[in-house]
């Protein structure tokens, strides 16, 4: 007997087909995903929780392997916001990830090998599909909220957009409506260091991966996900465990070792290919040009509520990229609550400890019928 | 008869040795270097140009094998503000570099290879030690100014805390009296990215360099030498040559393609060794730390007149750190005049077209007696 509040790690494989935005089929369609509490009789308590970039379905309960709490266990959780003793939680896997869902890694069958760059490119709307076949599956027709930050709140801007009927409020928190030309050039260092790399060997590495490459695009993400305060303030020029400056190559400053640590566990969690893939669909995703061009458009279908949180430190998606957000919501006549909250945190501040996050949250959520 | 309006490109050997900050003894020093106008009679008339990471002597003159203008023909150049007509100008390749002067490519005579990371590893303070020594040799004694932005301005900083009666006046455009966590992680990426590359071979790569980890450092590093704004004003999300998204790996946006450009373009023109060596100078860069933790120290024992300008878009240095110098020299009671001038084109704007920029060292200049 599991005891379902700590989280159940699931796997299911559909038969789709799933038409992807680039065209095509994916058949069949691996999920891998966690659900927390029980899904209400009327089905009218299912809240989706969408990932980050290199996250995982593990939101509110250990990691499996690390052993290290879900990711968004503070937000996520019983007493928490969003509450598996009230709600039906999900959380899946994105497509193209690595952490059992459909993606570069998946083992093709016709070769033995995984699929690589064979695997077809993704979008946000391909994952935010693959999610709503998957909610078909549970039984799940509209969701009471979806809910996510960074790419998961690209997720959540792209469900009400995609599927109007099946969402009544959608959560998005330090997250934007496209990528900018800055955020597709970070990105783009970070696909050149891991193709770079010759482990990487057209993405056909094995049990080989491009460990080098993949360390220095993590570092150089790394950043962006950090305020120039933050990083100040923790840091600062304080040298690593020495007294003066070294005069050679190795890490003299803290800031060079802890980033250095960061490239480098990186690559025992995270699928090279996968890295590829799911930063190309960051980079594609520009919600007004799938709807002519105007981001109202987007919203025009849905009667579902939005919540916008933004961190006024977060240099990757900027209090700006919430405020277009709100300004489209309001042309299309949606209602929308937007805060923008001081943390000196940057990017990264909606994984941390963010009290006033969680109320804005919990409150928006309890109003939501 | 070489015309001097046209500039010399020179090199000379010194027989040194030059005491270094990280103890070394180096002998000889070599500096390659170029100089534009005449020395007066009385030898009042020195103006020291100092350049950028990758910048090179040829300052105001076409460069000697890609036939490009100078780098800052907009600044220096008859009837410039930097004008040889009146002024004897000196622009010399900074130690570490890989123009001509002492660096990690020079041949090391011993073993007939570059001594590569056998080179000892130098500081800003030593590249203005070397640049002191050129100036001795070219019978300068006291400069009218010292000029420079970004790595330069850092140089133009420290001449009058190393040097404080061999200086009139300095100009920092852009540039930073310290380099901050963020200054030095995106250097440390761009080492890793290097290093990364199994053609670095510890350094010792001759004839087949570590390109690939090259041009990624260089990707990053572009990113911070332009603004947001800059970035989405000039490519935005514009595809590249196509009329749609290509659903793979390729350059899709105009972004990635200049960015890919950029890196290639790069490894044609510098050398990765020195790459590692200049960065970690600026990185090593505290003009505070080396004068008692306190920057109002560093100046105040020259007489020196200052005159600070920053770009309101740029964040690689931004206007903080100039105030953050502004309120140091005010401390010490220096005379210093600031302003902060407005560009689209974040760091890289001192190297634009900047007819403000132009007008303020002008006038700045022209009240130095």
């Amino acid at each position: 007997m599991i005891d379902e509040r700590f989280g159940l790690s699931r796997h299911v494989t559909l038969p789709g087909p799933l038409r992807l935005d680039g065209g095509a089929l994916l058949a069949p369609v691996e999920i891998a995903y966690e659900t927390y509490g029980t899904l209400a009789p009327d089905g009218g308590n299912a809240v989706l929780v969408c990932h980050a970039l290199t996250g995982d379905q593990h939101v509110a309960s250990p990691h499996p392997r690390t052993g290290k709490p879900g990711w968004w266990s503070r937000l996520v959780g019983e007493g928490k916001p969003v509450d598996p003793a009230r709600d039906f939680i999900v959380c899946a896997n994105v497509l193209g990830s690595c952490m059992g869902s459909s993606g570069p890694s998946t083992i093709n069958p016709a070769t033995g090998h995984p699929f690589a760059m064979a695997f077809p490119v993704i979008t946000i709307r391909d994952m935010v599909r693959a999610q709503a076949m998957l909610l078909d599956h549970l039984g799940v027709g509209v969701l009471r909220a979806v809910v996510g930050g960074s790419m998961g709140g690209m997720q959540a801007l792209s469900w009400p957009a995609t599927f109007p009927d099946r969402v009544r409020a959608a959560v998005v928190i330090a997250s934007t409506a496209r990528h900018t030309a800055q955020n597709i050039a970070f990105h783009e260092v970070g696909r050149q260091a891991v193709m770079a790399d010759p482990k990487w060997r057209g993405g056909d590495y094995r049990d080989d991966p491009p460990a080098a490459g993949l360390s220095v695009a993590r570092m150089a993400a790394h950043i962006t996900y950090l305020s120039e305060a933050g990083l100040t303030e923790k840091f600062g020029r304080k040298l690593q465990a020495r007294d003066a400056k070294g005069f050679g190559f190795d890490a003299d400053f803290q800031v060079e070792s802890y980033l250095r640590h960061q490239g480098l566990s990186f690559v025992d969690r995270f699928d090279a290919n996968s890295y590829l893939y799911i930063t190309r669909a960051m980079d594609y995703f520009d919600l007004a040009e799938e709807h002519g061009g105007l981001l109202a458009n987007a919203f025009r279908a849905t009667a579902a509520r939005f919540c916008l949180v933004s961190f006024d430190t977060d240099w990757l998606y900027p209090t700006i990229e919430s405020r277009h957000i709100v300004h489209a919501l309001n042309a299309a006549g949606r209602a929308v609550s937007f805060v923008e909250l001081s943390s000196p945190y940057g990017h990264d501040a909606f994984l941390l400890d963010a009290p006033e996050m969680n109320r804005v949250v919990d409150g928006f959520l309890k109003a939501v019928a």
